[in-house]
């Protein structure tokens, strides 16, 4: 067969602000790869089905800063980003993948890759039959995010009220469903209409548009919290701050309303001393090994059960990918953004 | 005996700033007590002789928010304010304390008091001889602080690096020589060169002037940290965040830069959730009654032997005491402040 087009979306630009489809990232489609003929040395050939858009992404648009001992990687400008996703195997030289399987993984944003290391990339059985975008959602890095923070930390007791942030999205979504199964409170937030009533939908008790109604005052009527799951920083994290009750969990994740904006000043930093919090940074890759087995023994089931409700916002080609970037980091996808990169 | 004047520091106007000597609290000498005559209602009649003078007592000068479940209880306008310090009983209806015997709890700001409630002092035997400003300083409250909050949260590991900041404070300098009893590599600062040498005296391996050094490019250099034992907050807990390593420990016991000032914009926030950081607050009262046993044993010993060496900035008279809270929160203090209220 001759060479087909490989289409591949390029980390172009570091952005100051949000990061911007043609500018900051590069739909590019000058690569060709001959399925047939590359060669594989040891590895798989994998034909990419769906590729993730997250939050963290961001994080990973800086400039280089080899001074820093303690950062995780950036992208490297001019190569393809990177991100969770699933694939099918189409030719293999290792043992443990044959051609039709689908493996997940951390993939290049392009339509083929060649992957020399098999061993980093997970063999998805799927007996549930669930679509394969599930596995990079609420049974992917989002799902597991959840699963892992909510048991390393939570620390939930009977009667505890849990506020989380960003309710509507594939790690919010879940951690209110956790803890409604402990029957705890939940008071959740969301930044439109729409996704508020999603977020009522899966049970949270208290489901509010932030943009329209004051956070403090939900947690000052509803609070104090015991358990605050952060995805969002900023003024959220003051008003959970004010509202908190001694010795709360506040299990950050994210503060997306700071990556692409001049830092919010926290005014109740304070509560952290005077009501003895406990605040933990939640990074699912260090959680997961600890969690890897059980996660993926009970929550295909849990979803395919409908016992963890998810929504997804799919756009179909790489070339939406810049477009779906941009969306996360303003909010404006409705529930898991996901690349359908090929049909399978 | 006729009675005799009862000195009070009345807390007088809620600050905005820094609190003043005269406006924030008044000394008043409009009471008098009758030593003799005076009715205990069952109780005992002390005679205060030192009266401990600490950063926390700022947060309790404020107005009372009825509203607010979580925060510690305010001073009340136009009462004296209180705090721990060292009585010795002159009378007692009480069979568990009879005159002659010392006794460690809270005690308002006077010359004389009649404590109806001998159940929440403590009995001091002072078998080593050591003074009684010992008691609020070292074997007090504030290294009650650093033994519970280092033993409950440090969770120190060989080879782990130590930023304690306000480290010739009583509760800093008591860390930092934990950490140095531990084999830690233990970096300090503190707001003047003396107070720099007084650390280095008691082992930190490095010391510096905040003011003159930039906690940045010292953290930068000597780090990254595993733990940070932060009593000030603002700029040192943001240079702390920029350089903490993965999975860092920050206990939480005050931040003083802040309690009189604008709050400041952290910069490096997102580091809790990028380092898997742990940030514990420390609050003393809630951890003592699973230490406090442990720490009576211990800590007498090690002060009387050197192994937890301090300095204390003593002043004589209640009338003083205003000036000295004033001091305490400007860090013009060098080393634990004490009020010397009488003499035996």
């Amino acid at each position: 067969m001759a060479p087909i087009k490989n289409g591949r979306l390029l980390f172009n630009d570091v952005p100051t602000g949000y990061p911007e489809p043609g500018k900051t990232t590069v739909y590019d489609e000058s690569q060709t790869i001959d399925l047939d003929g590359v060669s594989l040395n040891g590895g798989v050939l994998v034909k990419i089905l769906v590729i993730s858009i997250d939050p963290y992404l961001r994080g990973k648009m800086r400039k280089p800063d080899p001074s820093n001992k303690s950062y995780s990687a950036t992208f490297a400008l001019g190569e393809p980003i990177a991100n969770f996703g699933v694939g099918v195997v189409l030719r293999s030289e290792n043992a443990k993948a044959k051609p039709g399987d689908h493996l997940y993984g951390t993939y290049p944003f392009q339509d083929y890759a060649v992957l020399p290391n098999v061993d980093q990339l997970l063999l998805l059985k799927n007996e549930e039959k669930l679509p394969w975008a599930a596995y990079v959602g609420a049974i992917g890095m989002p799902g597991q995010t959840a699963w892992t923070g909510w048991k390393e930390y939570a620390a939930p007791e009977k009667g505890d009220v849990v506020f989380v942030t960003a309710a509507s999205g594939p790690v919010g979504a879940f951690v209110v469903q956790l803890a409604k199964l402990q029957g705890l409170k939940v008071i959740a937030s969301a930044g439109t209409d729409e996704k508020v009533a999603f977020v009522k939908s899966i049970g949270a008790d208290v489901a509010f548009n932030y943009k329209t109604t004051s956070t403090s005052e939900v947690l000052h009527r509803e609070g104090p919290i015991n358990i605050y799951w952060d995805n969002v920083g900023g003024e959220s994290l003051d008003a959970a701050l004010a509202n908190a009750a001694n010795g709360a969990r506040f299990l950050e994740c994210g503060m997306i309303s700071q990556y692409n904006a001049t830092p919010y000043t926290l005014m109740n930093l304070m509560a952290i001393v005077r009501n003895a919090l406990h605040l933990h940074g939640v990074l699912v890759m260090q959680l997961l090994p600890k969690y890897r087995d059980e996660f993926y023994r009970e929550v295909p089931g849990m979803v395919a059960r409908g016992e963890i409700k998810y929504i997804e916002d799919a756009k179909r080609g790489l070339e939406w990918a810049g477009h779906a970037i941009s969306d996360v980091q303003q909010g404006k996808n409705h529930g898991k953004s996901v690349i359908i990169v090929n049909e399978e």
